[in-house]
């Protein structure tokens, strides 16, 4: 392995255990050619202005950093160059040398998108790791949807999917941040409203779920079952009003459910990611998550983590990689985790604030132990 | 004294004149136990997430890192251990141990919390210093109506009560934050808007203040004796919704209370200290506290410093702890403070962007200077 | 050329081309007293706090550390004797000496403000550089309606206005930030809405523009030009009210401009950056711009522009120094920039983060390359 990547890697010297990605995706099975594979490093769903790409973005430059050594070219060479070396290797073999040196264990992986991509235990297996299934509510509820022949069947069906999603799934997601904002009620719609809520959506013929006392209601229904949920929280598509996702529009919520017994995980947050950090230090069912956010940052990904790590509780901060698309995403994520965490850490502990035990016993927490005890993962 | 805590302690060789703390509240009597004392590192209510403990903080991880070297133990020794020796001195040792350490030469202390605490004669006594009392205006609002036989008696006694309290109080101090939020509105309600309230705070029989007209008006009552008038804002216990804390949505009160003559100091301020220090850099009578601040965000303390001295102009920035029920607190307050300074100023005159000389004198304009100036204290 | 300068002028040494200044104003043509000149260095309209001073700030320290060297004297002396070597000098002389040692190629200046400032070309002269006007919407419809008839004369002759604008100027400006907030109607008004608003506004009497249906048309008449609009979003003097210029504000707007061919660029942003970074990074039309913002954060300002760095696009953020009355504010604005990018690049380049190629490569497009893209500008 170049010293370029010391440190990625299962075995790495960071000490750190195999990673708990606790929110990815799957990836592409063909291979992408340069527009596509440009197209994963932006939230944007949209072409590059004019006289710009996305390589150039944190994300691009961090793919360049970290993936050409790996398939045994230069880091930071051309994408160009790149994609080349991707296209003789072939989408399968690509796919295990980079998941290979992320040093993940576990992948959560959220199987809500569409595209032709990797399950969890084919990601998973590819990586040399164990995959579990995060179900998104609203593709859940679409999926279900497409079925029904009337309101009552349909809102009868709805509960049951989510329960019986909820015997195999590790956790649930919502993406209602993208559909309406965070502002949602506290209150969870009584029964008559779900069901004219539901007949209103079958009416429209439109499959899009954005109706928020539907969303509403998948949350309830989601948090009966006991499981995590996660929340997309923060930036994603355009799709999406920034300040609509500010985790501290979840207030009311949070405090709805507190005593549900069930967790709460804000996912990528930024950037209210403070915001979300003090959500995480005053209510004990709720967590943070610092996927999306890193890889996007990159070379601000230590930055950025110091500051979640201001308000957050060690004991509530979780890794993920929030990878989507691209096994480089994988790489990038965890790369940038490794390096961010060392970097901040290191920093602690030189200056005396923190012992040197202690921050090893926090890195491992962030690292894995804080979602395997929410997750009620087994151990490796 | 360790090396480790050098620079902490009235003599210390940072050159800054006896620290102003000038927003703290008593410390606990007794001795708490582990329970108790972690429930201090934490401004949530509730108890700990199942499998993490208040001591994972960075707050824990600071008083680890400050306090055992003053009670005669190492840095960054177990909770217990720590618990055993303060235990061992008792708690008139420790607080006295404690506090001399922190070269805090005046206490401006908020009265308005319950428990067993120490007044600011006695802490200030402890520390070696002089005391001063902040009077909240909630809490003595909430004291006169027990008395009150009707609404036409509580308005005036509310009345008199903070004319009163002006005459030996060194500042007021509003919780409206907690209560209501900080979207006040800017005009001071009508006699009749005022009586009609106190008349369904009367007849509503539950003493915790909450209408936004009786929280402005107080407000009113407080600006009107020309003692600076603290106002909670930015992060707290969860009662508090955040968003509903941007000292920006104070500011249609600002400007109404421009020409009053009377101060506005924001206290705390983070995650939005950035819209404080903009706040103070605008209008003359607003200014920015850095308490709770810099405690709860301990190894992070040096970049959110200077993130409010970012916008806030030097004259504007105030040195506090708000240190509650543990000395500790105090001891962290304040040695952050020191070593959070030290580095950016330090770095800025390595840099030659600020002169030594400027560095000096701005230290001592945000320890102490400013905070004599607003509150019109005595020289030491 | 003192070595506290090195990088500071058209030859330094940091490999930038000529900068082009994309959003700044004129300078005054007369010698300011001590107390005009630092009301320059703050966003305040009013006196400096009791026992305060406007040098005593960011801005304050940037001027004192930048420019005394440029007119022969120490960095940091005091304000007094910078100001009594100006007046020796004289306004010219001083403008020609701080202005050429800037390194600013081009300048594109927004002409609404008010005073007897210089104007594009001449302080483009002055600088060595060429110069463009950037037309302020406002000020132009401001302009318009004093000579108006009646509301149908006026409604045809601010579309006129702006329309013959736009074939000199090189940029449209508006500051509805200022006058409304950013919470514009998505949609822009019709007709009928104009015209009424157009008639109110002739009726009240004050010339002063701040109904909303008039602020978006405004927006409306300039998108259809194609020329690029610049948004005054984030921190500006007390007019303002700061939660109301978060450029997340502006997301309706900007999609409804999407398909326009026309490009917005969001001034200033700080501190809702990370914000218009966001905004950047997903639509292309979207721009992110410095300026203000590491003037007024001085020591600070590498800092700041890494924020900036983590979503923006490279190819979307833009260099300007938004000086307005002091020749110092464009050394300072430059030089802050110089000096920020250097060590920001220079970290990131030093840790493997990024190429040293690429470093370069993306300093020009902030510097320059960017704007002479998004403005149409000639090569230097």
């Amino acid at each position: 392995m170049p010293a370029d990547v010391a440190g990625v890697g299962p075995g790495a010297a960071d000490g750190l255990p195999p990673l708990v990605d606790h929110h990815c995706h799957g990836v592409l099975r063909y291979e992408p050619d340069l527009g596509t594979f440009a197209g994963y490093l932006t939230e944007s769903d949209r072409p590059p202005a004019t006289g710009t790409t996305f390589f150039d973005t944190q994300a691009g430059f961090a793919v360049r950093r970290w993936c050409p050594p790996l398939l045994g070219l230069p880091a930071h060479c051309p994408p160009d160059r790149y994609l080349a070396r991707r296209r003789d290797l072939g989408p399968d073999e690509t796919r295990r040398r980079l998941l290979r040196a992320t040093g993940i264990g576990s992948y959560l992986l959220d199987t809500g998108l569409p595209g032709d991509l990797t399950g969890p235990a084919e990601t998973a297996g590819d990586g040399g790791g164990t995959g579990y299934e995060v179900v998104r509510l609203e593709t859940l509820a679409e999926r279900t949807a497409a079925g029904a022949r009337d309101a009552e069947e349909l809102t009868d069906t709805l509960a049951r999917a989510v329960r019986e999603a909820a015997r195999t799934a590790v956790a649930f997601k919502t993406v209602a941040a993208y559909r309406h904002g965070l502002a949602l009620d506290p209150v969870p719609p009584a029964p008559g409203a779900v069901h004219s809520a539901v007949r209103s959506w079958m009416a429209a013929g439109t499959p899009r779920l954005t109706d928020p006392v539907l969303l509403r209601h998948l949350i309830e229904l989601a948090v009966a079952t006991g499981r995590p949920l996660q929340l997309h929280t923060g930036f994603g598509d355009p799709d999406l009003r920034l300040d609509h996702a500010d985790p501290a529009l979840l207030t009311g919520l949070v405090r709805a459910t507190a005593d549900t017994g069930t967790d709460l995980v804000l996912l990528h947050c930024y950037p209210y990611h403070r915001q979300a950090a003090y959500l995480a230090s005053v209510f004990p069912h709720v967590y943070a998550d610092i996927g999306l956010t890193l890889s996007h940052t990159g070379a601000r990904a230590a930055a950025v983590l110091a500051e979640f790590l201001e308000l957050a509780p060690f004991g509530k901060l979780l890794f993920s990689t929030d990878a989507y698309g691209l096994p480089e995403l994988y790489v990038v994520g965890s790369a940038l985790f490794r390096t961010a965490l060392a970097a901040v850490l290191g920093d602690w502990t030189a200056s005396g604030a923190w012992s040197a035990d202690d921050a090893r016993r926090v890195g491992a927490m962030i690292a894995a132990d804080n979602a395997r005890r929410v997750y009620g993962l087994p151990d490796d």
